[in-house]
């Protein structure tokens, strides 16, 4: 894979020029893209261009190549919301991220494969660590172009799973912010509530300079900031849907963590925590049926998109009402858990990437977290049964990216050093 | 004026039909769109069409003209949001709210002018109550359209006081609803921490009518709804910056309220709701600074709004962070407030329409309500000293829009009866 915080500083010590690491993705692509399937577009000769802008090696990404999942517009390349309808649609701005990107000076090589506006239809991308199995979804392409080393940084979206899934199935790491540290202006919204943009990279180091960079925050880690931190491991009540891979990863990373001096222990979750897992699909699914409306009325969605919002149609406003009550009570809650723990651990995905492309997985252990709006992150470093990865997945305290992403690291550490 | 709840009963009655509705519409706009300006984009044919739809009548707006303004997408009317650059720009989908007036039986005749991009310069409509004034701002068109007997209903948008503000200028009934009580997607996004989708119409019944009607929501006020409200008046820190119509016509409404047996009492805002009053711009401008990026960044904006976003380049993500949670403070100490009175009563303009066109007015009294997205309503009935309206702004408990409603109606009621 290309480490996105290394190719930053060999380009600042002229070691690399940003036309060279362009480069090294454009022979991933060439080598890899036929068989993965992980862009929606691609425009190599307008990125080289970009690349040798001059001055452009002292900017926060010192151009380095991010890649923009498809549910985001790009005023400069097609963007078709992974569906037919929308194929060729060329957006007349950029969305506000994608501003971020270019004024913090990266260079976008093409737009990554979603899945139909980030919904469950499986998208074309293979999974690069085996070719027969799903990538994850919907951030499909974002997750195998970083996987396959076809990118340093790619950008993905989550409403329920969407970041976490496929990095923990590809193999990379995986962060989701804080909700809206990342502005969603010029996404296409399936919820409102939950739609967070999120990023992949090699490692935490690289999402964690990846974030600060695009977004002006001081999230980037220097080593001295990675030390033991307090885990909290919550299996949630939905721990019995997890297989043994997954138990198992999550048993190595305790290990691992209590090996390396961290604090760690298992809580339940409250009850007031639990309820809200179960009126997240009130919340999407209310606000895609309102979100989505002008598609479904025009007839422009899968079948599988379509009945889903249809049964979504009979949630009323007093649902919605009464589900945001209860996420509401449930962050409440969720802070008192952080008075005496840096992060929480938790599994990231039900097991290793399923076989086939029927299902792109599960978001069950994720969409809680998406609610709740706190920052997470991926960790890879893992392998299950049949050698595919399996992440484990930090969760920290609202608003709280830097900790979170500091205790990732260490754990990311715990795990190199077994 | 137009009374839309009228309106929809005479359909349902059969007394008209929704094309003659229609007409009524249409003469109005023969008579005064040449002076008045409210209109961006008209299509009354295409309107006619629509209107003899079969079964319009008994849908929720019963095939009700509503105008849309140019600040939310229309897929078969043109969106400019103001400015030249999107002069003709034509989106390919409806915004959601679009979705729910076109579901909802509601026709849509046409755009009614923002000023650019929602921000502060002036748009060419004028005030129908005086066409030597400003309309107000940035909703001008539809709080004119609807001022002038031209539309029975309109759409606006508020960041700061786009809602209240032209509605009291106007002297028809403005109404924010609590914060995403109707969705902003697809609506032109400033800052998406504040900007709420609102409506007016004639009287507080035709307002809650309209939102009934666009969102399913319990909201449409029976007689038996408006009984004696408790109200607490809040002329806070910034009341000397009201002039005397703004006082004078907040006493009358308070010794109306007192004449017609409602409680009312006079009360300090809490400092922690105070403070968030000065941090609105932080959030605002930052925010906007982001969202607004492309055409900052491709020099479309106006003078005026690009030397406004590029002093708020400089607020820093600590800054922003920071008066998000002053803002959070202050919502948490506001619900306090609602445990002894239905709605709070305070001033919704500093004054009259200003004369002339080289301002749309304060925001003064609005941007803090905005900001804890609370629902608000601008009840008309007053005039101050040149004879031109004022209104007085009701302000209800977060997600209490119904009884902020039936609040407000019984404060128009009381100032009729005088």
């Amino acid at each position: 894979m290309l480490l996105a915080r290394n190719l930053f500083e060999d380009i600042r010590a002229e070691r690399l020029t940003p036309r060279d690491v362009l480069e090294l993705c454009a022979v991933a692509i060439a080598e890899q893209e036929a068989d993965v399937h992980a862009f929606a577009a691609l425009d190599l000769d307008r990125a080289r261009t970009a690349a040798e802008a001059p001055g452009l090696a002292r900017t926060p990404l010192a151009g380095l190549p991010v890649g923009i999942k498809d549910v985001i517009d790009t005023a400069d390349l097609p963007t078709a919301y992974g569906t037919e309808a929308f194929a060729g649609n060329q957006p007349r701005t950029d969305a506000a991220v994608v501003r971020q990107v270019k004024r913090a000076g990266g260079i976008i090589p093409g737009k990554t494969v979603t899945t139909e506006l980030a919904f469950l239809r499986p998208s074309i991308t293979k999974n690069p660590r085996r070719l027969t199995h799903t990538p994850g979804g919907s951030s499909a392409g974002s997750a195998a172009a970083v996987a396959a080393g076809m990118l340093p940084l790619a950008l993905g979206t989550q409403t329920g799973g969407s970041v976490l899934r496929p990095a923990s199935f590809c193999g990379v790491t995986g962060y989701k912010p804080t909700f809206r540290l990342i502005p969603t202006v010029g996404m296409k919204v399936f919820s409102w509530h939950l739609d967070t943009i999120g990023l992949f990279g090699a490692r935490v180091a690289d999402v964690a300079y990846g974030a600060a960079a695009i977004t002006g925050r001081d999230l980037d880690l220097a080593d001295a900031d990675i030390g033991p931190a307090r885990f909290a491991v919550v299996r949630t009540a939905r721990a019995h849907l997890a297989d043994a891979a997954s138990h198992a990863a999550l048993d190595s990373a305790i290990a691992a963590l209590a090996k390396a001096g961290a604090d760690v222990r298992e809580i339940a979750l409250p009850e007031e925590i639990e309820a809200a897992d179960a009126i997240h699909p009130v919340i999407q699914d209310y606000e895609g049926w309102h979100a989505l409306a002008d598609e479904y009325d025009n007839g422009l969605l899968s079948p599988l998109l379509r009945g889903h919002l249809e049964a979504a149609a009979a949630i009323t406003p007093d649902a919605y009402d009464e589900a945001r009550r209860t996420a509401k009570r449930a962050r409440q809650r969720l802070g008192d858990l952080f008075a005496d723990c840096d992060a929480l651990l938790t599994f990231a995905a039900p097991g290793e990437a399923p076989e086939g492309f029927a299902t792109t997985g599960s978001a069950m252990f994720n969409r809680l977290w998406t609610l709740m709006g706190t920052p997470c992150v991926s960790v890879p470093g893992l392998l299950g049964p049949s050698g595919l990865p399996v992440g484990v997945q930090v969760v920290g305290r609202f608003g709280r990216d830097r900790r979170t992403l500091a205790a990732a690291a260490f754990l990311e550490r715990a795990l190199a050093a077994r």
